[in-house]
């Protein structure tokens, strides 16, 4: 059996282990869905754990579709290579493409940027406006994004010798979730109750179960691995040695994220705080996506411990801005998203990027002397990144608003999503 | 180390590697049994939960045990080459029997199978009942259909052309284990509650909660990567095209079976139904087993519509007849596992059939110009499965209710199963 | 891409696809971290579930650094060859380590061996302790043990013919994390309530889910699928051979001793008891560990069998002492992990355990003609790594309790560690 690759063609054993790799690791991500869901549902009011459920769902669901449709062939349709460096043009419907395991892994990163996004809106929106963004960002704004950064012809990836470094999707997973969320938090506005209407006061909406909250966290940490390490899209000529490097640096800097929040809480305010840490641990995966490939391990112990403080610097702005985001999703995804693109073009060693990249190159991190040419690059990608999505999610959010189906009532607020839009609670622990 | 392969040897790197993906799809199909533990715990009331997880217990251990000892032996015990089609007659307790990621694999289906059933029959039986029946399919009526449908020389494998054809078990695994769980929720009849004594009218009992039952489905999604792509047996040869194949339909049959009904219902009721969503998306990766590995994405999508009224068909049926399925799991897993294995018949192209036979073949999907062939053939081994489910449900069901080890006392019931059979409550949240 | 093996160098596609086997199976381990987790929060009462949740957390990434800063070092660090068969000597911080994939997999085993801990201390102690013995546990107390059993140059593994053997981990990860669990619990004393304070007799104080807790229960079986399999360190050269048999034989003797609990308590009760069944399914994964690629499969269910017994003993026994260790960890890693290791010495075939030292051997089990050395080794082993545990346990909990750091207060005992010093409790069911 002979398949084409995206980049030529490859046979034999060598070729099928590395598609299993890509499988396996596809499957890992596709399980990320299990722990948004988790983390999102634990951390909202008991009384919209169904109606966050159900939109962890619809975003699966009809994003995986859309995707499948037209997402994929506007990020990766370039079957005449001739295709332009803004919008991909075939392969709609998988129609002659071959290469399934690489697409399946693009799948399932379009569905995990998607998900984040409900997290931002949680317990405010209808159901309905989820099942708008979802259509809107797997068949336009996420694919264009990836097109752009990630197809070999995309233009991002042609400006400098390198080009945009964004290795499994600090840019294009993370930032682009983070900041649709972002402006659509902001422009639906904090729940009822969450800053006092008289002195702005932020108050506690503290979720129902930080047991399962935890849980999906222990699940999205777990489906890193296949996320960061499946990026090398194979294990020979290398790549295994990459996918190890990146999943010890992801898991250091995920824990020194982790672990510098918890002390850094505890000894400012005597108590241990679960959530915080817990999104600590999320920010340095999400930083690590981007860079985790590239660095050496003490180099991931420091940006997992700058990693922690933008997490909750950006945590602390959101509140200082009345912005309400209740999992702190555009804390997570889009500050430390930022964080670790940037840390691309500081702390990338030449040997680490050159083995990434497959070349020689003399532009690297500008802490190892390779100038400033790569941060620049990673600062212009990350700023057109945002601008297309703030500048598609305001027309998005916006519309919908004038629709009246962005945000519910104030009695159904209240009363909880679930009971007005999913047909009743998620529990009934008394019959 | 060399060892024996069920069609032959095999040897080098080539050989481990198909062993590895066989015992990692392995893996993922045992925690299937995790994902089916809290599906069924999720959906019934608090007072039952305990009292299902024990049945989730003692389907996998003891069935695994069994199946360790008889049920394999019976199912793929052909070590003279000679043995008849009906039942196989070598390797009990493995004994001379040395491929054991094959026997691995298997194993795991035989658990999905059995723990199929704890769901029709949830909130009313003893727990020893699910003893009883555990071992009698572990031991005997699943290794016998097994047999049939998949070891070489199976009789339903030698009809026709092609013979039978169930990629991963929409007919071995599902269809056997709905079937018996539908004899044995019709024979012992509606929760108390369940219909209103005078009207006839169903009233919800709704599960005590739904976070744990969509966690539940999420994992069962990720194990179906395992159970349908670990059907290769293997890379090497154009397994991992296969596989790639498969992981892509299985999830546009799914995900479209499940924005089919939340749409659906959508419309029809102006609500988000998260229970009959997600069950459509598990009706989805039911049906998909037998067919993911030879039809199209586009065929696949098709399907996947089609399963949504498939399921919610068959759940509005079963209402209608008055028979009580808590899971609604002989719609999910018969109704679907049916629709799947005719779709064989129906999708199948001559392409993807030829690969995964490993010979051309002229007998395809009837929609491609196949011919009536394959899909009577289908048809026909439905037909026996369900009707050899049946026969042996009866039979057994009726002396578990003569022996009173069936249905539970009414006080008991309205108790709640735990209390009596399993010591407390499964949550104490005041203490 | 070249990169240096513990014990020499390899190349190639094989060297790539042993690396991927180390890597999942990696990935495995360190999701059994949520395992953990979600087994320890149901098994406490609601009031400490936020707090050994945080527990849980601390233990991953606090334990994860100290172990890349300082335990793996101490553990492998034979740059030099000539390093001590006491301590290892180099390679802290990973400095001129390139077989990532190793250390990765080491890693995973350490947090593993700390997580226990905490579940011995569960719901009095103080979520600081759990900071204090997680550095001591990953930077010295269980490096020192791998190293002598583990290490090439360990003094364990240079006695006798063999060597100790423990090929996964029952006496290094196990007994070590049970070892010092019980020496902690015992400075520690019960939990108020636990024991009449008159008549002595033991008062169950149920945990506050049994979902969460079986949940737990099954990722941890799946994850040690990873544990026991990834020991093989490849697949190739008869790697997958013996990973196969192993996870055959592992699942064999869990459900084995879970069977058999269950049985049991049955005939003996009328009740069937989840938490004790799921307790020696994971006693038996625990026993599973040394022997499980030594051993032929009926073997494996006499292990299993007797697992059943060795866990409920040892649990009787904590009681009759008055010790109370609320999620039997002791029983299950120290007792269990005592009885895998000495099978080792009793079941192990010549074949298998020559296939696995990469050496034909006589000294075997003894149920096989293999003499007393490798039980008495064994034994010998056990009773080393015991005494170091026992030694550092004691001085370590005795400091604790010195300073006040080690059991909390009576009154915040009884409202519960939550509000005390994780901010407030894990539930909000009512807002």
């Amino acid at each position: 059996m002979e398949y084409l690759e995206l980049n030529g063609t490859k046979e034999g054993l060598s070729a099928a282990v590395d598609d299993m790799w890509v499988l396996n690791a596809t499957y890992l991500v596709f399980y990320m869905q299990a722990g948004f869901c988790m983390l999102e549902a634990g951390v909202v009011r008991a009384k919209n754990a169904k109606s966050i459920i159900m939109k962890s769902i619809i975003d699966t669901a009809i994003g995986s579709l859309l995707f499948w449709a037209l997402g994929f062939g506007l990020a990766f349709g370039n079957a005449d290579k001739a295709s332009n460096p803004v919008i991909g043009t075939s392969h709609f419907f998988l129609i002659n493409y071959q290469n399934l395991s690489f697409f399946a892994f693009q799948w399932a990163f379009c569905a995990t940027s998607i998900t984040i996004v409900s997290g931002s809106l949680a317990e405010r929106v209808h159901v309905t406006s989820c099942l708008v963004y979802t259509i809107v960002m797997s068949a336009f704004i996420y694919p264009l994004s990836a097109h752009w950064v990630w197809s070999y012809n995309g233009w991002l990836r042609m400006i400098g010798f390198n080009g945009i470094i964004d290795f499994s999707g600090s840019i294009v997973v993370h930032i682009v979730g983070g900041c649709i969320g972002l402006v659509g938090t902001y422009l639906v506005g904090p729940r009822i109750g969450r800053f006092d209407s008289e002195s702005g006061k932020p108050k506690p909406l503290p979720g129902h179960s930080i047991t399962i909250y935890t849980l999906g966290a222990f699940i999205i940490w777990y489906g890193f691995y296949g996320f960061n390490t499946g990026s090398t899209l194979g294990i020979s000529g290398g790549g295994i040695a990459i996918a190890s490097r990146s999943a010890v640096t992801m898991t250091i800097i995920a824990c020194a994220s982790c672990a510098t929040t918890l002390l850094a809480i505890k000894i400012k305010s005597g108590k241990y705080d679960v959530v915080k840490s817990v999104n600590s641990l999320l920010g340095g995966l999400v930083s690590s996506a981007a860079v985790c490939s590239l660095i050496d391990p003490w180099a991931a112990f420091i940006i997992g411990c700058v990693t922690s403080f933008v997490y909750l610097g950006c945590s602390h702005l959101l509140i200082k801005l009345r912005i309400d985001d209740p999992l702190d999703s555009s804390a997570i995804h889009l500050g430390c998203g930022i964080w670790g693109a940037l840390s691309v073009g500081l702390f990338s060693t030449q040997e680490n990027l050159s083995l990434v990249l497959k070349k020689s190159t003399n532009v690297y991190g500008l802490f190892f002397g390779g100038g400033f040419e790569q941060l620049g690059i990673q600062l212009l990608g990350i700023i057109i990144v945002m601008a297309w999505c703030f500048f598609c999610a305001s027309i998005l959010f916006t519309i919908l608003k004038k629709f009246h189906l962005l945000r519910i009532e104030p009695t159904k607020e209240l009363m909880g999503i679930d009971i007005d839009s999913a047909g009743g609670p998620a529990y009934q622990w008394d019959n």
